[in-house]
């Protein structure tokens, strides 16, 4: 496990909630989306949008993702994030996103993301790449 | 007005909903997305994802859209929405959509669309292009 | 016109955006959505999620909405979004959002909403009901 | 696991697509809603909207939601997906989701839910109950 976590504050808003009042689980999913580009922000200090042009990659793809959902998150609720690597690994790495309200843990997040570059000769298609070690100890040593 | 109409039918799903238990507007304008996409394939005869392709262009980007809300679509209502291009201009057109549910109107949306190029010398910018008269007379003669 | 703004900042979310890296159309009708409830919750000093319970109201909903996009808003993009009722009539108003990216509007929103009361006899059905002085008088005196 | 398995095909739209052109993730979760309500819709011949009113339950909220993605569904892509019970425990039940491109299978879904109803008490509070043995039967019955 990294030492780095990153946090982010925002409201449930009437926009991601279903008809029982309680936020929809695909948003959660983009929740988890916003905590891991805060999280590489924050660590790397490279803004979102240039993440793959100042390291050369595709992206970092999802190819796993999961959730507990603990407690209900309704409109008008503010939540706390705090999202963390998990686990870095030769290729992928674990990010672990913890959704509190109130103080009580609501949503648990956990992504697994590949680190990609584009194929020389198919653009469109991606292969993983080791991840760079400046970039696993930037998550190190904050 | 074209003579081109397009139709599709889908149900409204429980993601698409507010906590009242009717459409999130924004999802409407989804909706209307797809009927444009649909006629485009309807009436030109290809699909949506090699549409730019097929015709040298950057997209149909939006520059105007708007909707109507008379009656709400709730929760497992079945939608019959109806597209077709009011008007072609020079290098814009507009579309209109239709959605019934049982038979009433529901909602009615407009967008104005415009065909687009990408500039030669920047490829991010994207500039207005004149309709290709074959397109339009595809909405004509059917 | 009335004299009351509120303001928001928010950032471009890869969620957002769709595949040709710009914010899909059906995202701006929800921050229209969240600036709605924000200025709400300014003038009144009314959380949004008690906003039905406090004026004995069913809710605001939408009968029209529009939006005019003029300069596009890519991921990454810092927005500044400012909201203001353009009109109070009897029983419905007129929101109008202006969406700022780097100093220059991007987009221009407009919602009609109505004040609205379940009706006594039939609970899923709402009806327009006059908006109070109160109401509009804390729009007009800040 | 259980017997019976509901099919739904659909295309992959523009509004669910990230700027590099697959599914944005949280969209695959609201494809996992829709095929768990086809599913209990096509196992017990009712319809939706009508599930909580037939069998005087609260829902069938998400405790647990998880995806592996292993090949991209992109714009314009025809998805097959399957969905069926993996389990039914006392009060809770697994629904896994298969999602083929092209006859690949694209992603793998699993959601747990669990039967609740509305304390009598405090209805905004639902608790666990267990899941009549008839409505098991009809998934075994198919």
């Amino acid at each position: 496990m990294t030492d780095f976590i990153s946090r982010r504050e925002f409201s449930i808003e009437w926009a991601y909630c279903d008809p029982t009042g309680i936020v929809f689980n695909g948003r959660l999913f983009e929740f988890f989306d916003w905590g891991t580009w805060t999280l590489f922000e924050a660590a790397l200090g490279v803004r979102p949008s240039e993440l793959a042009g100042v390291f050369g990659i595709a992206g970092i793809p999802l190819v796993d993702a999961s959730a507990r959902f603990l407690n209900p998150a309704r409109f008008g609720d503010v939540v706390e994030m705090s999202s963390k690597v998990k686990e870095f690994r030769r290729a992928s790495f674990d990010v672990e996103h913890c959704l509190f309200v109130g103080g009580r843990l609501a949503v648990e997040g956990r992504e697994t993301r590949v680190w990609t570059t584009r194929d020389a000769s198919a653009s469109s298609v991606v292969r993983s790449e080791p991840i760079p070690d400046a970039v696993i100890a930037r998550f190190r040593s904050q």
